[in-house]
């Protein structure tokens, strides 16, 4: 039994967090802590890996204390740039043995999509990338969907591809869907729908489709237990959950 | 057994239209018809049906032998105006209990999927329309997606509905889609694929998609061997195929 | 503006019709009634339109009250037998231009599938069903992937088509699925998911697929307001949301 | 310029081979050999690499001689052992530097989709694989998909997985697939269709789907393709194309 303390224990997605801790077998929820709490809690409680789904403003504070009392991380938190990374890495070199993973997204199907999608783009001509959301999402395409397409562009160029085979000559606008270096990237919206994304590759005679399916509000939960579960495994700072998942 | 005979038997679809009614147990071809030879030979094959797919040159006066010798006909070539509808109509009258059928696309599962789209656009807020092609298409989006959106944008004007639901702000170019009539259209080019659409339908907690997919080049033959198969039922003359496929 | 009565208004289904019918710009929320409620509540406020999510003990009285009371009537409450339509179409035949819809499904994605997949039967040789639901789902396949497997069958038959092609010679046990009136039915059982159903058609080089997806709890919704805004053009009893949906 | 002899020229397979090399800028087809044809005509025509589709048979005299006069060997004939795999594996020892790739399937997408499938299993409670094949195939499931659980199988054993959960205790036969150590497997058969599967993976509120689609028969050439080459950066014997693919 892995002992847990949450960290923005009553946020929404904390108290999914929580919800999950408590649900699996292999963990124990030792702590919950939430703004104006004392972290010393943590310590007393034994707590051994904390997951911090708090703000910018106070995760630093947070990492500091439990990177120098041995605790291991698990952060969803967002806010972090280079100079934070740093600031990480260099109490990880001060507190050997203690794990940090720093994850912008903890969505395993998501994740596995776009390490899937980079694996596969060497070996298709054609590659495009379909998103279908909800009808109040404010940005067209989603970040994940331009972000696989990224990498889909960067694993061809290294791959020494060219451009895809295109003969269209009469196209009505946006037809083709937008541009993201070379990638074209088509956004749904459609009312009912949660959070899908469908990569599609083509070569002679094939095709290849990775699709991933949110159909609610907690799919990162079990990308977060499966960082608690393996955080003690990854000494210093670890960023983005790939590594975590054997990509 | 119904007695076919095929005009244009030596082009691409004729010749699979051969094929077809070759293979059906139901149905003997008595005639090959192709550029130069007499259409007296149908007349002393005993042909029932004829199926043309020849050119808008000669499929004219073929009609008008067939119909004013009591076969019935079932065509796909291409041309027809609302003036050549009227001759055939009139060529009709003259001749009771012939049945002539002209369809644009013979292919069932395209033919379905229009109708299919039209009868439940009224029953849901968000509608797309994604079309996949080989990339050697000249154009996008495809003459069947533009057409099955012109179809959902009618079916939702005539339900009295407004525009979908949107909350797009900030948006790639491109990304949502070519704009018909309302209804958003995307079109992905793939290697490797052939030709197929996906309609999707969203409306609270749920969504509805019809999609068709061409493996090949002889989509079209079922839908010539029902056009075949029912023309003798439907005297006078029919456009599309909707009707026998009683939609 | 119709104004609305809610029968059943505080359970899980009833208050997701409340929530609906308030969201709806054209329709007025004018009476909730739960167990014990007085239904002269409904005829004081001047309600047009019921809708009954009650029990199989209250359903009848509440259906002889609003009938004869002028009130039209959408019920979604379950138990009814053809004694029990019998008496509600005598109560309608003594209130004429009183509307009853009585729909033992009113998720509207679900209805135009085994809708369409009657119409499309009989073009295809082949059709399977393949539904989806999360894993604690008790029976397998789902009570709709049985219907819409039996509309198909009865589609078929009555086009006098035969068996399905299958040279299947060599197999493991259940991987060509459970046999549903000679229409093979696949269940699913996946964590995360909610309910989905794919049915899927095939003949010569294509194949034509209906999927519906539910995403959560509310799908029946869109239904029910349907019925709200058509019953009053339907006098007398109909069974089911098809003739409501134009099919 | 890679110089590329093909062996088996004559046949389906490698008549398909031989117009993948012509149409590839970077590839030179400088010998085609077949049933009787002097092996001495690879050595005078500078072949590099050579592509065997022959017969059990014939391939392990063909590889002997090209082995040994330093031609490297991409094979796609069937009829390997261990004692076939160890005889190459000593000639490559004979002459270092000479790759020979032996793989089952060149298919990419096919062989992606199961590499993928292992790489995802461990974060997925449940996993379930369909496959959908025209009507003509004898066996059911597929090669392709019985494998492809296999692998499901052994990398959640690996991780020490249990049971997928499934709360079914009602169900018609068959309606729950093959059980293939563990993940079930369904197999459509559907007119029309060419060779299709989708292997599909469940957590919370998330799924993960990956579909590999066949539309033609030639589906091996860009795999192949992609052997010839790579084939002289992979000296010694490599069995099936992962190692290629970066899998």
């Amino acid at each position: 039994m892995i002992k847990v303390g949450v960290l923005g224990a009553k946020g929404r997605v904390g108290s999914a967090v929580v919800a999950g801790v408590q649900k699996a077998d292999d963990l124990e929820l030792v702590a919950e802590i939430d703004h104006g709490d004392d972290l010393q809690q943590l310590v007393d409680a034994g707590v051994e890996v904390i997951v911090d789904f708090t703000t910018p403003t106070s995760v630093m504070g947070n990492l500091e204390f439990c990177i120098n009392h041995g605790i291991h991380c698990v952060v969803g938190t967002t806010g972090f740039d280079d100079e934070r990374y740093q600031q990480v890495r260099d109490w990880c070199a001060a507190n050997e043995g203690v794990g940090v993973l720093i994850a912008p997204n903890f969505a395993i199907s998501a994740v596995l999509t776009m390490a899937f999608a980079r694996q596969a783009a060497p070996f298709f001509e054609s590659a495009e990338v379909v998103e279908f959301h909800h009808p109040n999402k404010l940005d067209a395409p989603s970040g994940t969907a331009v972000k696989t397409a990224q990498g889909i562009a960067k694993a061809r160029k290294d791959a020494g591809m060219g451009e895809m085979p295109d003969a269209t000559e009469q196209a009505l606008d946006g037809s083709r869907g937008a541009d993201v270096d070379g990638v074209p990237v088509h956004a749904v919206r459609m009312q009912g729908m949660v959070a899908h994304e469908e990569v599609i590759f083509g070569t002679t005679d094939q095709s290849l489709t990775i699709r991933q399916d949110s159909y609610g509000r907690e799919s990162f939960v079990p990308g977060v237990l499966t960082g608690v579960r393996e955080v003690a495994d990854h000494p210093g700072l670890t960023i983005g959950l790939d590594e975590y998942l054997g990509l």
